[in-house]
Parts: structure tokens; C-alpha cells; sequence
């Protein structure tokens, strides 16, 4: 088999799920490509060293931009904080490079229009990780809908709720909570979790017309973790808005990280004509469905245990019955990319469906600025 | 509309939950008679007063003979304790009166089968108040099994558990705590809760073939809660047992008031060939579904919410989404009855049918104290 | 006990669950009242005259101004189309009687307005039936909230999902269907449904500041169901809202009868900085709770089964286990008007109370007109 | 990190989750060892071939007798049939080797106690394969046994229920089906799920005296999937069964593969005077918990969501919220197992533990057979 060599940039909590899947992906997928985990890169040698060698990286680098231009890498992998994003993607492009970036692309629009345009111009295969799509119970959703189980669609409805923040003794910025520091993240929880939401309801659901929202930061400021000083917070602790789909289904979303009791409940429903679905995160492995065409007397929310054969991805895992978790959604990121890049063909999420959701984070953000109902961004 | 007026025995949590299906049944129901709540009949006369006072009883008596031998009473209501019902029953079928008694008909089957003479040879009217069978959600069942939609039975599980006598300081004996005396209840939770579960398993699946079983009384000793003294415990606080249904299917059974968590929660599990049932009490407005001609993929339990208007009972209720509770099985019970002896007929469960489950409960006792497979008692 | 005499404007759904619960409120309740159903009026009197015999009215009237005008009335209780609301209960003040009105006290805030005056200028004990308040989970989250037990309040949502108006088949206007006739309901789900939410929520959370929000009409006309006419619908289908409320929490509201698979699934959550609090009223006899103070490795959800006599109202009804029904909240909303008149105390909520969900419903159809942020009118 | 060379005989789907563990432990588990997945045993060379080369094994046998004398073996891991575990075990042991074998350890007691005599005579570490000790929420369970939490245990149950022979038209026998041919599995669902059941039973509850049982052949014949000749059924299609603990606490087993609707359903339930716990297979990252210390109007069952790092095993995965599935269990018990080793300790379950699950099921079947009580086997 043809071996597929990585260069990763990046090795947090993002960076164990895509060496994961790289490393796993041949025991499970029939897939034309091996990966081969070849150099992580990270500025600290000694994480990187200690990193590499648990998840067998054959070298270690500190500096991207000499794995992006070594002949040895056919791959860049992109797990490092939001800021670089788009500067290590452009370079891997301009490089001849394939490209995965973990998502959000850019931390706007413009980050990430910029990044389109340089994968488009160099031709190369590109894909960003949301993973979520690649959840069996969500994919089987997307058949139905595709099927046009549902008819018309009224209302989709998303949330994403975490807890982990409400805490004011929490510290922002530097190594491992660069999520709360906005100028690396771009945004709070609308790129963090919001873009999610974005990414699969468009997925299911077509493209968003319009939004209304309302974001907050309820702790104003915190000590920051590496020099001490108390800071504003510059990020969303939470981000609602309203919605307008083109297909005239109206939504409501939400993402918070002060949703006491919630973890990581990303929740979606989708309500249509002849049937509704929903799911959740938290028992990724259920899908609910209601088709009205059912029997009167016996219509109900019907529980699916998604781990039979005849569900997506599930014949390349156990027997029926037995659920897969969180870490299966990258390796079967991994084996889509694959067998597109295989086959020749672009492996969605690409670079520009990412670049779609960050269109409307970037109105969601500027509809709460404005306190104004705001057009999402046309592009040809 | 006729008037079938009531004389009741007894004025327990069950002479409540009886004056109030009687007191409310024609508001709801269409049905050839209208109860009138006559007399009842209580050996304390301050306490029958205040009953009558709430429930709006015409008048109150002390002895109970008295009330059988009314010629203003139609139909008497046993709702007294389990060693008192063979005797008012007997007497009340030898006057001529319409019979309704709380379950269990007797406190064994030798009692019941006394019982089941007198009503017979008098040729009137009977039924033992499971009430359980009036759920919508176990009538729904009842006539999905009869259209065959289950196919042929595999398994049957039925459990009822509490955890209210859990305390070595509750007290047995006396006022409100008779069900803890055998000498008055026959049994302990075998009669009380067991019963329950074996009628509608009987209902549903037909008749027991035989039975193993153990019991436990877990708490030897208890104060008496007149005396004082500290005397064994005659019931079984826990009553399991495995049996084989005349079908062929294969069940457990288990009833404890020692089930830490909960409160009343009596469920039941039918497996058929293509599809199987559960319910639970604690829900009672929900039925499980699961349907294996569905299509594979989306193949899974359907949640069914039964407050439709063509779920069994429920056009005479609400409208679609609002549930019913407790109480209102007891209102069908005797909507039922009224229409069945309206229209000549007989009005399940009859007292015969209160005798079938006393016979199960009978060998489940015998079983455990000789710990050996024991047959049901046939019966003509 | 004192007699308090009904009369009753209005027969439909709503007349029903009134007259039960005035009917059965001395069986559970220890109050200081006995309602009487003295009269009720309707327009056509063939309909009047079987509602008085199923219900055991004493008289029936057509002309709802005589009803108001008679001696021999105590209470007049609105359960007529929201049309009729101002008059009636302005007209019943002046007369000095006491008012129930259903639900939404007006059509609009105007309306609401006069009734409001009119009761304080009397001084008559007034209420809406703004009934699930009175669920007992509710109730007890009310209780818990004020205990303080959720600490800073960061996020309430509300649904309130239904699907019984997708066919367009469905025609609107005339009887029964009234709801769906803009002049006589004044809106759609949002004065139907969202007012529900919008009650429940400011008792729980206090008042809302402003709100952004979004209506629609799915179906754009329809036949009306006596003249046969196809008409532009005027109702909102859809009313989704965006809300800040003045403790400076963030909400999502949402109202539609276009979710296929729910029925009346009202839902709400709470998230406090402690803890947090979840409902729906599709299983209303439970209530999930989580308390962040629990021990770490044992902190999740829990599902409380209402139904304990340590609960609202639970007291009065059956044991531990036994869930009741939607009627119920009814019985509990009659017990509690006559406990606070009995008391010489106001008994919310009042219709000022309703006033102020009004004002709401006002904000929330102008934001969806004007596309604009607005605020929810501020009174004394 | 000192490598551990292992000589795996099958290749069936223990195969699979044996090798995932071995070769995924060191990813995520700080542990002494680094196991090497040095040679595959299969009879059939070319799927030896395949097997290897997709897992990754440095070489392939035909003759697991050579394995077991390899010099470049340091443990033997046996997921071939049943009928050939003993042999195998017995002689690693004697080679001196660890041994590590799939469950049931034996076809019956003997054959387990003549393996247990082997590995404790040679001193060898060994392990049987009862995966679901390591499932979080089940060793979360233990420790809370262990803690005193529950208080005196009255009830344990425990079902594990399947669905995948309904169909008349299975074949028995051969590839992939040995576990419909009693010969080599021993027995039904007995061994295969029971066992699974009685392990975990014991381990959070201690051992059991005494039991009585039923056991059914549903479908009496079938069609040999090689031969083509129907043949009789020799397994038990279901097996339940009432025991009393040495505790004094009284259970029901059920295990079955003709409860349609149910895939791997491994349910179990204890409770205790103080707390009660519940857990399933198909939602395995949850824990179920009842705490009667709660305050009283908020006790409930807790939904405990294991994903936190201070649930068992869970700080090596991902972040809070983010399920685990199946196979995590089989790397959690390799975790264990060379931390054991390592540390010179046994690693439960031990052969001695699996060979006292297999005088349970001994025990069950003889009780089945003889339809009386029957006395667990009592070993020093």
C-alpha cells in the first residue's frame, strides 16, 4: 500500500486524535493510503520528543516551516492553535502539500478566504476536521435527509453546552487554555463550538440566509495563567442567534460554556414535513427518529442503537450492540480523505466548506456587535 | 340515565381511588349507568362521617351486613382489608348484589374459589379491581398481541418494586399497615404486588404452566404498631420466581419492597418472534415498542406517548400531549363494567379471573416453601 | 363550608378542565370553599344544555351579561375565545365579582391593560389560568430557585413544540378551530404557546429586558371550515425569540406547531452557577436537577419522580410512585385561588401577572416586525 | 520500556479486540510493558497471513504447539473456540509462559480447574477476558461497593439479552458459527453471556450458594453450515435463573438470544439499604446511582455521564463529555494486566476467578437438568 507520510503541527488534545486516527485507520478501513506518522512538530523539543514517542513519530521538528518544505512529508496536518492556522496552511499549499486543518479554519472569514484561495490555486487535497459529520448516528442522517425522508423542512434546531468555564478562579491565555485568550482563538465559543453546529446543520441542511444573536461574556476578566496580571476577557462566553435557512426553515442555535450540568452536549434536531430527527453527543451512538408515516397509534420517537453492519461505518467496527466512542469520528475522517484523495476526488469538509461556516460565524459575531438581523456572506 | 347506587366497604387509599372513578366516571364516559355513592360502610363512625363528608356519600354504616342487606344498594364495593373480602363477597352475591373487590380476591385460592362459587351460583356481576389492565398503554399492548403482531412469545419479565419497608422502625399490624400482617393480607408482597403482575401477565400471554420460586423476609422482627410488642414478621418482604407459560415462553418474576430507588415501579417485557413490548409503571403513559419488519437500518424502540385520541381510553381525556395519571385507570375499570353489565355482559377480570392469579400466587408460595418446581392447579 | 358559585363563560377544551377541577377540588383539597356550578353559558343553547348535564350545572344561560349580572354568581370564570376576554372580565369587575380568565389575559397588551384596571378598581380577586405553574415539578423548582440553590443564573430555555396544524388541508376559523383565526386569538403560538413559556419563565427568572425575535406562517392560506373561502392565514405558524433578561441571563424561546413528532412538548431548562434544573410536560411528574455540589465522580442528572408526599401537592393525591396528569394542575391552581381568597391574599398568577406576559408577547410580534431588538415595556 | 512478545491463537473477533488492546495500550496507558504482537496461530495459513498483515504481527503459524515452545513468546493469548482452550492453556503454563485466555476459561468446571492447576503449579501470570469489569462505570460500581455506599445488599439482577438466532434459517456450526455447536462452546448462552453476568456478579457482590434454573432450545434444529445436514440443537437458547448470594441478597439471571429488539443488552442492577446502582452495556458510559442520604424531595436516579477524569480509567481518553466505546475495555484490561505484572501482583479476573464463574454455570445447568435447587461447588 502507498504510504502517506504526515508532518503534524501541534500536539494538544487535537493532536492525540489525529495521530490516532493516522495510526489506526489501516486496522479498520480498506483504504488505498498507509499513514505514516513521520514528524511532529511543536516550538518545545522536549514535548515534542515526549509526544513522538508515544504515539511513534519517526522525528521530531520545532520549526513548521522546515516540515512544510521537507520532501519527506506529503501531508501537513494542522492541530496547532487558531492563530496559525492560516500562515502554515498557505505555506503547506504553496508547498504541493496536502492539507488537514483542524477547524475553525482561519479565525474569520478573511483568514480563511485567504487559505481557499491558496489550496485552490496549488490543486492540492484539503479537509478540515469537523469530526462530527463522521459520527455514524449524524451520517445516517444525513442518508435520510438526502433521501428526502423528511419533505419540507420547518425548524433546525442546535445547541452546544459545557460547564467548564464558570469558574472565576479559571486563569486565560497561554499553554492549553489559548482558548480563552481571543486574539489566538478569534472568537470564544461561536468559533469553538458554535462552528459545529454551523458545519453540520448546513451539512443537513443547506445553506443560512440570515441570523440574529446575542453574545456574553459573564466573567470580564481573569488572571492570566502565565504572567499573572488580571486581564479583560476578550472572548464570547456564549453565542445564541436566531436563524434563517435558504429553504425557509427557521433555527435556533446556541453554544455556552456556563450551561451548568453539560459537558459537551452538542444536541440537533431537525423537524420536516413526514419526519423529525434528533441527536446528541452524549450518547453519540442513538439517533432518534419520528416518521409520521408510521402507523397513528404507534408513532414515536424510535431510539436507534446505531451499531449494526447497515449503519455508516459500523460493519468496519464490532458486532451489533457494541457502541463506538468519541475518537472513531477522526478515523473515519481520516479514511473518507483517503479514499477521496484515492479516487481523485475532494474529501468534504474541504478548506471551502469551512471557510462557508466561518462566513457565518463572522455574521453572527458582527449581528451581536450590531444588535441587527445580518445577511451571511454570498460567495459565487 | 339509570342509577346504580353504591355501598362500599372500607375507605382506605383504595376507597379512594374507587369513590373517585365512581364519582367521576359520566364526566367522562359514556356509559349506561350513573354510580350514585350511597353508603359506605366503615367499622370507625367518625372516620366513615369524615369520608362521606369528602366524597359525598349519601350515608355511612357500621356493619357492613347492614349494607349487603340494603334494598337501596345495587352493587357492593369490597375495599376493606384481604381477610375480610371472602366473607362480605360471599354475603353480597347471596343478596343479589353486583360485586366489585380490590385485589387479591382472596387471601388464597381455596378463599377465591368460595368466593367464585357464590357470584356464580347467583349470577351476578363480578370483577376484581386489577386495575393495571386499564392503562392505555397495557390495553395498547393487549391488542397488539391479539392482532398476532408479536409473532410466537419467547420470553415474558415482569418485576414490582418498592422500597417503602426498607426501615427496621416501621411498625406491622394496625390501621394503614395491615399489608404487613399476614394473618390479615395472606401474603406479603406476593399478594400485593405479584398478583398485580401475574394477572396482566395472564391477560396478556395467557396461563402459567409452573413455577420455582424463592422468598425472603429480610427484617424478621417489627414492632407492633398498637401493642408495642416486637413480634416476627409472618410476610415476604421479596417474592421471585422463574415460570413457563402454557405458550411455550419462559418469564421471571420478581416483587420486593426492598429495591432501593424504587417507589412503585412495576414494569413488563414481552418478546415475540417480530416484536416486542415493554412498559413501565413509573411512566405509565409511555409504551415500548419494538418492531423488527421495520427497516433494518432505522430497526429500534419507539417511544410511544399515549395520549392520542386513538390510544385505548384516551379521546374521552385530553388532547394530543397531556397525560393522564393513576387514578384514571380506576375510572375505565368501572367505565368498563358499566358497559359490560349494560350490554349482559361479563366484565374481565371476574372474580373467576381473580381466582386464575390467586391459583399462580398459591403455587409460587407452595414452590418457595419446597423449594421445588411447582404446577399451577388446573382448573375445569 | 362556604359556597362559591360559578358561573362559567365558555364550554370548549378549557371549560372542561375548569369544570373538573372546580368539581373534584373538595375530594383532594382541604380549602375554605365549595365551588358550585351554577351556570353555564354558552351561545347555543343545545350545547349549553348537555355541557350543565355532564357536568352538573345547575342552570345554563346564552346571554354571558346576565350570567355577570346575577345574583346568584360568585365567580365568573372566562373560558371563552381570547376575543371575548376584555369584555367579560371587565363587565364581571364592575359587578364585583371575582375573575378566572384562561389564558392570555387580552389579545395585547391594551387589552390587558383595561382588564387589569378594571379588577384593581373593584378590588376583586382575580387570576389567569396560567395552569403550569401549578405542575408540581414546577413548583418545586420554583421552590428551589428561590432557596437560592442555583446560585447566578447564566441561561434559560423554553419550547413549546407541537404538529397538529402541518396539513394544509386543516381549515381555520369557526368552532374548535378559533385558534387558528388571527382576529379572535390575536396571534398565533405566540399568545397560544409562548405565553405559556414566557409566565413560567419571569416566575422562575424574573422579568426580560428585551428580545430579538422571528415569526412565520408556514401555511399561507387555508379554507375556512364554515364558509368554505380560502383565506390568507393571519396567525404566526412559528415564533422563535431571543430574550436578555434583567438579571442579565440569556435565553432562547421558541413556539411552533410545525415539529413534527411533539405534541405539546413544552420543555424548559435553567442553568444556574450551582446548579441546574430541567423540565418538559410531555413526562410532567419528573423533574431533572443537577447540583454541582454533589461529590465529583458521582455529579450527573437526576431524574426525580414527583410523586412523594414531600412534594407539591403530592400530599393530596395517591403514594409515592403514583404519577398524576395534566387535569391536575388545574385542581391545584382552584385550591390555591381559594386558599389565597380564603386568606384575604392576592393569588397569582393575577392579571397583572398576565399583563406582563402580554407585554412580552407584544415585544416579541413587534421585534418580528421591525426586525429589531426591543424592549419589553416597562410599567410601575 | 521492557517489550512483552505475544503468540495470539484465533483470529475471530476476540482476535480483533485482543490485538486492538495490545497494540493501542501503550498510546494512551503509562504502563511497564510494550507489548509486541510477534506471532498470529490459525490453521487456515492465508487468513493467519491477512490477519497479521493487518494488525500488524511480525509472523504467522499454523501450529499454535509451536507458538507455545517459541522462544520468542512471552505470552500466550488464546481467543480460539472454547474447545481448545485447556489444552493450550495447560501447555503455555508448563512452557512457562503467561497466559492470557478469552472467557469462558473452560467448556465446564473441570476443564477449568485442570487450566487453574496448570498456571498455579507453573506460577505463571494469568487472565481471563471478562472485559466488562474494565467498562468505567462498572469499576466506578465496584468502588462504591467497596466504599460501603450501598449499605446491606438485599437484590442483584442481571440480564443479558440478544436477538441474532431468532431466524429459523441460521445454520449451527463451522466458521464463525461454533458458538451454536455445543461440542465446542460448551454450552448456549449460558457460557457465552451468562458467564459474562456471573463474573461481574461476583465481583461486585461476592459469591453465590445456590440457584434453580430453566433453560429452553427455542429452535430444536437446524442446517450445518458446512454439511448442510439438519442436525438437533445442542445449545440452550435461554437460561435463567433465581439465586440466593452468600450475602443472604436474592437475584435473577436471564441471558437469551431471542429477545427481539435487543442486541447485547448486559444489564445489572444491586440494591442496597442505602443505594442502589444500575448499568447497561448499550449506554455504557453511563451509571445509573440512587443515594437515599439525598435529601429526601430530590432523591432520584442519577445519570452519571463517565467521561470525567476522575472516573475510572478516563483520565488516559479524551475530555469530559466524550464517550469511550467497547474496545476500550479489552486496552483497559491489558493496562491492568502488565501493571500487575509489572508489579508483581495477580491481575484479576485470574483463571481461579474464571473458574469460579464456570462452577456457577455448572451449577445452572445442573440445575436446569435435575429442576431442583442446587449448591454452588465449594472450593477451598
Amino acid at each position: 500500500m502507498k504510504k502517506l507520510r504526515i508532518g503534524m503541527i501541534g500536539y494538544g488534545f487535537m493532536g492525540r486524535t489525529h495521530s490516532n486516527a493516522f495510526r489506526s485507520v489501516n486496522n479498520f478501513f480498506d483504504v488505498p493510503y498507509e499513514p505514516v506518522l513521520q514528524t511532529i512538530c511543536a516550538r518545545n523539543e522536549e514535548r515534542a520528543g515526549k509526544f513522538a514517542s508515544n504515539w511513534g513519530f519517526a522525528s521530531t521538528e520545532t520549526d513548521w516551516r522546515k516540515v512544510v518544505a521537507s520532501p519527506d512529508i506529503d501531508l501537513i496536518d494542522i492541530a496547532s492553535p487558531n492563530d496559525t492556522h492560516a500562515e502554515i496552511a498557505i505555506a503547506a499549499a504553496e508547498a504541493g502539500k496536502m492539507v488537514m486543518c483542524e477547524k475553525p479554519l482561519g479565525r474569520n472569514g478573511a483568514e480563511s478566504e485567504a487559505i481557499v484561495d491558496a489550496v485552490e490555486k496549488a490543486g492540492v487535497p484539503n479537509m478540515v476536521w469537523y469530526n462530527y459529520r463522521r459520527v455514524p448516528a449524524v451520517t445516517l442522517a444525513k442518508q435520510l435527509i438526502d433521501e428526502g425522508r423528511l419533505g419540507r423542512i420547518f425548524h433546525y434546531r442546535a445547541k452546544f453546552l459545557q460547564d467548564w468555564t464558570i469558574s472565576t478562579d479559571l486563569p486565560q491565555g497561554g499553554e492549553g487554555l489559548w482558548r480563552l485568550d481571543v486574539k489566538v482563538a478569534g472568537s470564544g465559543v461561536t468559533g469553538d463550538l458554535l462552528a459545529h453546529c454551523i458545519d453540520t446543520a448546513m451539512w443537513l441542511n443547506g445553506g443560512i440566509e440570515e441570523v440574529s444573536a446575542v453574545t456574553e461574556t459573564f466573567i470580564k476578566s481573569r488572571k492570566h495563567n502565565l504572567t499573572g496580571a488580571v486581564e479583560p476577557v476578550g472572548i464570547d462566553d456564549a453565542s445564541l442567534f436566531l436563524a434563517r435557512f435558504k429553504n425557509g426553515s427557521l433555527a435556533t442555535f446556541e453554544a455556552t460554556r456556563y450551561a451548568r450540568g453539560h459537558k459537551a452536549l452538542y444536541t440537533l434536531e431537525i423537524n420536516g414535513e413526514d419526519a423529525s430527527i434528533m441527536w446528541d453527543l452524549h450518547d453519540l451512538h442513538r439517533l432518534q427518529y419520528f416518521d409520521h408515516k408510521d402507523e397513528g397509534r404507534l408513532r414515536g420517537w424510535k431510539n436507534v442503537h446505531i451499531t449494526d453492519r447497515e449503519h455508516p461505518y459500523m460493519a468496519n467496527w464490532w458486532v451489533p450492540g457494541l457502541q463506538i466512542g468519541y475518537e472513531h469520528t477522526f478515523i473515519h475522517q481520516v479514511a473518507d480523505f483517503l479514499t477521496a484523495v484515492g479516487g481523485g476526488k475532494a474529501a468534504p469538509p474541504t478548506f471551502r466548506d469551512g471557510l462557508a461556516t466561518d462566513d457565518v460565524t463572522d455574521a453572527v459575531l458582527q449581528a451581536a456587535a450590531t444588535r441587527s438581523w445580518t445577511k451571511v456572506k454570498e460567495r459565487a
